[in-house]
């Protein structure tokens, strides 16, 4: 895999949001890594509100990692 | 998208959890972006025990996060 | 939502787990802010197991927060 | 509800353990009083994988606060 | 209950990994006693890959604990 | 099983970020030994929307562990 996170430290709280969600994205692309076959689930799962919750939940998650590593931007 | 999170912190651990709320919403909203399709599952999952149980799961995780950036309010 | 949670600070551990309790079922209700709604599905999720576990997970997640609040009441 | 829990201090990792699964089973009973009903349950879910896979899984959440508020028992 | 669990320490992170192993199952155990039960229940859970990832998950919530408990090994 | 876990130090938040995934597949590779059943049961899991997001879950708590131990990698 190519280098994509270098750092866990954002400007912003809404940057680390968005870093939450990179990691999140990133969690399941090394599980499968085809961008073909995760395009076609994409349909599916972005219809289904279980999904969308389970989704928000590892960005929850993450989040958490990312907003200790960065102090809660305090 | 806009901006919408500048800050973690709060002026009472009941705004705290609204925090939460959003932060919990906002994660479906990255990962489902159009209004509409999110309009039209809420019907189903805000009749659904299982997933009521999830989206307030999804809330307290967060809401860990937004009482660790307010010292609990201490 | 009127003003329901000023303090995460409780006198003891059994009240803090009864706050915990109610930051879970604050999740819920925020969701579906229907009393009717909600009364109508808990004769479900209450005898079902695997919801009941859901919900006492829930639960415990908010306890974590309540807990760290009051420095476990140490 | 009669008191129940004074301290999360235990002795022993161990009875810290055993207080943990006292926890989740509380979250339970407070979610639904009815022993009868609980009961009723029972060989469902503890018969089921999944069901046991969840109940551990909210002891090692009630663990963790258990555990923090022992100092790890170091 | 026999003594099980007298500490959480172990002297390295892997012995902290299969601790945190130990402490999932017996979550299980706490709560379906009968080693027959579980031993039936084994050839289904083992071969489904949703429940071998959330026993994943019940390991990595019990490991942060024990690692927590050992300064993560520092 | 082998010595596979020595440190959870990494040099960087990426190689933390595959350690956790490592610690993921080996909390299921414990519970499932043989790599057989494994290997049947990736093309499933691996094409189901749920599955990848509980698994990517799985990696964030892990996460979470990892980066603790590396303070972060601030």
């Amino acid at each position: 895999m190519n280098k994509w996170l270098t750092s866990l430290r954002t400007n912003t709280p809404q940057e680390g949001f968005e870093l939450a969600i990179k990691l999140s994205q990133m969690g399941v692309k090394y599980t499968q890594p085809s961008e073909e076959v995760r395009k076609k689930l994409r349909p599916k799962y972005s219809r289904d509100a279980d999904s969308l919750i389970f989704a928000s939940q590892v960005i929850a998650i993450n989040f958490q990692t990312v907003a200790a590593a960065n102090n809660y931007w305090k």
